[in-house]
């Protein structure tokens, strides 16, 4: 992994040392076991674990052993073995495999690189239920298909966020049940020699219980889920990330990423504020999906194992946790400085016409129709029409939208004018259909007799004082988000 | 998905007939529930519920309508609408978003889709479960990297295969309680004019509870871990079936998939059977690994919803399905006729030489030589040096293994030798270690002098009566099998 | 493949009675080689010719057959053989494997597949290249990481989407090369009693070469890169469709997919115009990486072959051509249909201050400054500075700015104010700069006294009118596009 | 990357020293190019030069900047701006956007870590057509399915190995054609400042030429099939590993991987040769998809760029390369020392009773057949049953497959037995069939009666001598291996 993207702790976890130092612990809890069953003299293990803990174990020779024999657990032997006496010797490793001595000390590694993965997820998760606090009130467009949708507020949107990474949490917690399991079960998984009461022990006091039934090696559907669950966090993350650079984009940005004072957005460009961080995710999410497929293939082994997954394993999970842990560290960094534009979230409501209630429009209005032995579908139609009404465009806009300049002399006159044109209110829906202001479309079927009848019919019914009042009522952001303080106390409790 | 692959109820599931019916019921219930509420008259469910029972849904009507409007969900109700009176339509998709319909149904198809899978993979279970207590004293070689490992039964085998299988089972019915959530909160997930009282009460109907915080559509994070619990099954088939195949590899073969009277191996060649079904697992496992990939994007969509996803789903899913399940049938079939060799498993055990002891050799050695003060490293050195001289050839075999022909006709040469060869038994280190015959081999290191020390050592400690005991004992079947009754009882209670 | 997604000229390739129909032409070309070669009689070639013409394929038979006999192409010999007499029966697949017969049809069958892939892709380039000679002078911003950038004409965005297209076009001829090649040299590939001039005979017969020393099938090496080739363009159309779905954003698009006249946008909101067409783009891309992948790992077979590609292929191959054609297609519909708003493009430019000119505005002023002993990053950090003070709010946008909401009272008071407020002209670095009209700025590091003096020194630098006028030149469309005639002319000779 | 896969040369290409020294080239190359269009005198670019080669870069202080500013390009220039006078500072990275210095250094790690993959590729080629020839003559049974199919030399095995690592090459050289382009043309891809002239002549220093028509980068459209061909070279390789596996199972092995003198199998089990090198091919297999996977994705990006790329191209193409030329090299290792047994490859043969010429047996009879008016079927079916009855078995070996122990105790009773029964020579179906020894068999669907006929029509046609000797003709590997000279001759021109 790019040392960009290491995290220092994941490292440490999957180093070396730390490997050999954690098979070293289930050598001399395999002996500890003993003690405790009365196979073997306690004076024997303090003697052993004196000495190994005493001696460190020495890296370079272990290297060196383990490029002469290829196996690197025997050449961990071999460098213990070096330290003890001759009567010593003999209680190592005795009566396991290798993968006796590997694979708790594998499950140990995944163990404590989840707990990393954990705290930075509660972490991100906090920084977001504080985030739906503080935005609780403060009211924009949602968005579908990237079209202004209904009201609501940005408190909301981290409630998703929100919400989908307690997902992401709570399926992480699932797989990690398997990560209890550990086998000091032999060759073959029968055992040969060892006593599964000294498995049992042994797996005790290292936190673990046996999983019967295994090959030579644990079987690695115990671990694919997890990677499905780390990877999957990355994904959630780019979603989270992918809203962020949308409402980032320059024009109108509700959003921004944290920017340095010092920071340089272009080595051109020296305008520029780049969302660089939340491009990042997109490239995380894309790594932890290959990661995650590395890992998944393991399970696929011929008979009681061969070592298709050992290379892959010292690969794809450490950087597969690197990718996670950093991901969750950067996403936390870029919400915990987000800088949020109240002002463009609502300057974007006042140019959407009111369209954010036309689901109430045409609910109200499909009531007064029913009146009138009209259909829903045509209060579909209105609303429909009313609201392309409203983003239709008058005088100078219209002419610059009909024309595609043919030179580059034409285009620089139509840019001075889009320069110096005022840029007019537009009129609401909430306005339109009262008023009966509706138009014909081009876009739409209704003929221009039909829009007449339909304009002579909603003066007469809006020209009601009650309907009126009902009317403007959905239009409001309090009405808009009524239930949203609902959702706070079920998710939030408040 | 070709129909060689698909499975009739998945189909059946994953049918516009079953959607648009799902879709029916969830309109239903979404007026039942206003009826429980008190919102709605029961008069006007029951006129809904009768007249859209009595008229089927026009199919060929609905993919008209939207091929013009392109939007199913509102294609849909537009073909329901038909058929209610002006004063009722009101009631059908009160205040819902499509996604509101589309939800629900769509779990259920996944709901339905699991249990199937369930039920399959529960019948493989019991076919392995029926197996490992059959071949509960067949013993085998087990193989570890391809060699012949350490003795096991093949009943043991059939108990892994077994174990990783309820692992997967396991793993499937933690993910699958997310299909507890469905949602009804409309198009931005903040209900509009939703009431949750509404959600709560159609859900319960339809056998959910309701998620809240969603955007327009339940959160993918949901799904990704079912898609990746089902595509682990079928790599764990293609494991299982990966053994398969190794074991029917012919020459000797241990294993042979089911092969019909009237079957052909090969259009060239009569004499083959070929184990077509374990190998198209193979290309299953394959093909689910693509589909759980397509799915577990579909995470990612922009702010409240876009449809990435939607035609993904309408893929992927019933073609995951159909390849889970078409993968649990081929392997039930394919182990429940599954033909086992025990005599060749007994000559590969004879032709093995007694290696499958050799951990256990070495242990007893080791501890021979430690009461003459020599290191466990001998012990180690001894029961290699013994093995590789049990596999070295004599006469003819040696000449043939030393001559690569360099004509055709002394390969013919050759060939007719090596048919015309006495097949000698083999020395088994059992034998040769006690009788001190240890003799130089190229391949090691040990010299020609060493050895001579060693092989008078060995005959001196081998006099003994009760060490010949203790060797020969560690040799037999039922001391090298003796934790498995421990495996059975642990894992069968049996 | 659901039915939305299927193309009929792909499945009729795919179809069972084209691939039984191919294989009859390769079992007839076999025997016409045999009579060109004069080791057969023409008249048998013709009376087998004229027979399997004459009578059609049994499917149903074949199909009974082959679940019988478990061996598709057996079983299609054994239909076919029904209509031969006893002395002709032997003509048909003499000296073949099945693959024999199989390969070349399956080629065949990609073969015409990709035809139809390069017509649809093609198709896409020819309106791509319509369109950038249309927009040719339409100008807009640029943007990188979303951020306006600098000044381009949509024209040249449209012929960068047709350099990529291209790009694609010429990765996927460069696979197709390999279609070339078919085998039909036995069942280890070693041709058995195939002569091998019999196999270079039919081969040209069916407009291939052999390709030696295969095994028994066709390296998978051969179609790998095909599906790259295919999976790739799938990838390019959706990172277009992904700027047309950032265009079409709703506020102030610039794009517009095509939205027929009756279409519906969504079930609950009339006013919606949703980006449905390029979104599914993104599902189909993910689609296409999972079926590429399938095919991928079909190189994998032991040794002379296994059947683990099979399964994969009859799925994946016309799924993928499902995928890649119906996504050209789609997108020719949305390109060929899509709206553009030149109006809405200048008005964002108009509204980004001058800042498109920025690397040049810095140029011209770092060689103001060389002048006066200052260095680039000064110039860079005037530039800057200007922008931001650009960006900056005043009055009653600050006020909004500056106020989080406590309670939705205050939202509904803020969102009246934004609806109330003029929108006022920005004022552009084109004129900050030249005036001296900078200020501090809290998101940047420059203290208000180097600023001052910065003011001072600018004002003194542009009291020139030859430099004044140097500077307004940098501003005008026509020196920002300047070079974009040299692309056009590079690209399509225009 | 783990150290243990790691390649020196390609850590170095991919190093920071190497990049930034890239970058310095390009950027010095920019002002060449000026130097040779006369735009910049050459005293500029000399002193530039000297000052910039003779100053290394401190990298450090590049690391601190690039923190603080976040953006690694613009921190070089600061860099290296600092060592330049201030009259020298604006010649460098002039018009230029900080990519188009970073991809002609990006593609230059390309190119030079392709060419070490092509020599790597190349030098297992050389190996196996070394191979080919050496074992031209080493007759071995093809297997397709794993079954023992035809005869072939294990010379054509390695041909067929060396058949499909061309194929990989030329892809490979294929993809590579895409790496002579690059881009100096701005932000944007339309040049701003920067003059085309200067660009070409740019390139031209650095060996490329330009791609007219990118956006800010480089389309990865230009890189992903590359990606493509390298992952398919280790696809390719763990094609081979696993036919070496499947052949060094042990029993009866044919191949062996080599094995040190000192290397141990196992912890446990002396005995053991594992195949961990080829074993560990199908890891790297995985790894390579999931980097090409990785890769393959960035050809989506937003408008003119954004940068979901580069952290996975900094991880992806270094790590993806490591792989390539790690396994190329450990499979040279593999083939260059691979153990061969030329005897057990005879002895399998001459246990397959003859079924190798199964293909020719059931042609020759046909044709006799077709004498008496006997269809082909008949034909297939007496070879079919002549197989199967030679690999029948007699007596203590039949009782031996009949029974399944149901005690440990019956289990060492039929060890016993079985280490003990005479290993009889098996009938060939080279005599059985003439001899008309066909015997009914419970898993074919023939009657005894119709056996009986065969069995007194074979006697009858196998009393021609001629006949006899025609038959006996088609048993010899001389008639089997017949068209080998010809793909040898084709393949490697001899």
């Amino acid at each position: 992994m790019d040392e960009r993207y290491t995290i220092e702790k994941i490292t440490k976890i999957w180093s070396t040392e730390n490997k050999l130092s954690l098979w070293q612990k289930t050598e001399l809890m395999a002996i500890k076991a003993r003690v405790i069953l009365g196979l073997v003299a306690e004076t024997i293990f303090l003697k052993i674990e004196e000495t190994l803990k005493r001696i460190p174990i020495d890296i370079p020779w272990w290297k060196n052993r383990d490029k002469e024999i290829r196996h690197d657990l025997n050449a961990f032997l071999d460098e213990r073995l070096r330290h003890l006496t001759e009567e010593l010797q003999r209680y190592l490793h005795e009566d396991m495999t290798s993968y006796d001595t590997e694979e708790p000390a594998f499950v140990c590694m995944l163990r404590e690189s989840v707990q990393i993965v954990i705290r930075s997820l509660e972490e991100v998760c906090k920084t977001l239920k504080a985030m739906a606090l503080k935005y609780r009130y403060t009211i924009m467009n949602a968005r579908t298909h990237g079209q202004e949708a209904k009201l609501q507020s940005f408190g909301k949107r981290c409630l998703t966020w929100y919400v989908i990474l307690q997902l992401d949490l709570n399926n992480l917690k699932n797989t990690v049940s398997s990560l209890k399991y550990a086998k000091l079960s032999g060759a073959a998984g029968n055992y040969g020699d060892m006593d599964p009461a000294v498995e049992i022990e042994t797996l005790k006091q290292l936190g673990f219980e046996p999983l019967y039934g295994t090959p030579q090696i644990l079987p690695r559907e115990l671990f694919a889920p997890l990677a499905q669950a780390l990877c999957q966090i990355v994904q959630s993350l780019d979603k989270i990330a992918t809203d962020i650079r949308l409402g980032a984009r320059s024009g109108r940005p509700i959003l921004q990423e944290p920017f340095g004072k010092k920071q340089k957005g272009s080595s051109a460009m020296p305008h520029k504020k780049n969302t660089i961080r939340t491009e990042q995710m997109e490239g995380m999410a894309r790594m932890a999906r290959g990661y995650m497929n590395m890992i998944l293939e393991a399970i696929k082994t011929w008979e009681e194992r061969a070592i298709e997954q050992s290379c892959v394993e010292r690969v794809a999970w450490p950087d597969l946790f690197h990718v996670v842990v950093h991901s969750l560290k950067t996403m936390n960094a870029v919400l915990t400085g987000l800088t949020v534009y109240p002002d463009n979230m609502l300057l974007e409501i006042a140019d959407s016409c009111g369209t954010y209630a036309s689901e109430e429009a045409k609910k109200l209005l499909r009531e007064f129709l029913a009146e009138r032995g009209l259909s829903s579908e045509v209060a579909y139609r209105i609303v429909q029409l009313a609201a392309f009404n409203a983003l239709e465009l008058s005088g100078g806009f219209q002419r610059l939208r009909d024309g595609i300049p043919s030179t580059i002399e034409e285009a620089e006159v139509a840019l001075k004018e889009a320069s110096s044109l005022d840029r007019p209110r537009r009129e609401s829906i909430q306005d339109i259909i009262p008023l009966g202001h509706l138009r014909h479309s081009p876009q739409l079927e209704a003929t221009e007799k039909e829009i007449e009848g339909w304009n002579v019919m909603l003066f007469t019914i809006f020209s009601s004082r009650r309907i009126r009042d009902r009317w403007n009522q959905i239009f409001r952001p309090s009405y808009q988000l009524r239930r949203e303080p609902f959702l706070y106390e079920k998710i939030l409790g408040k």
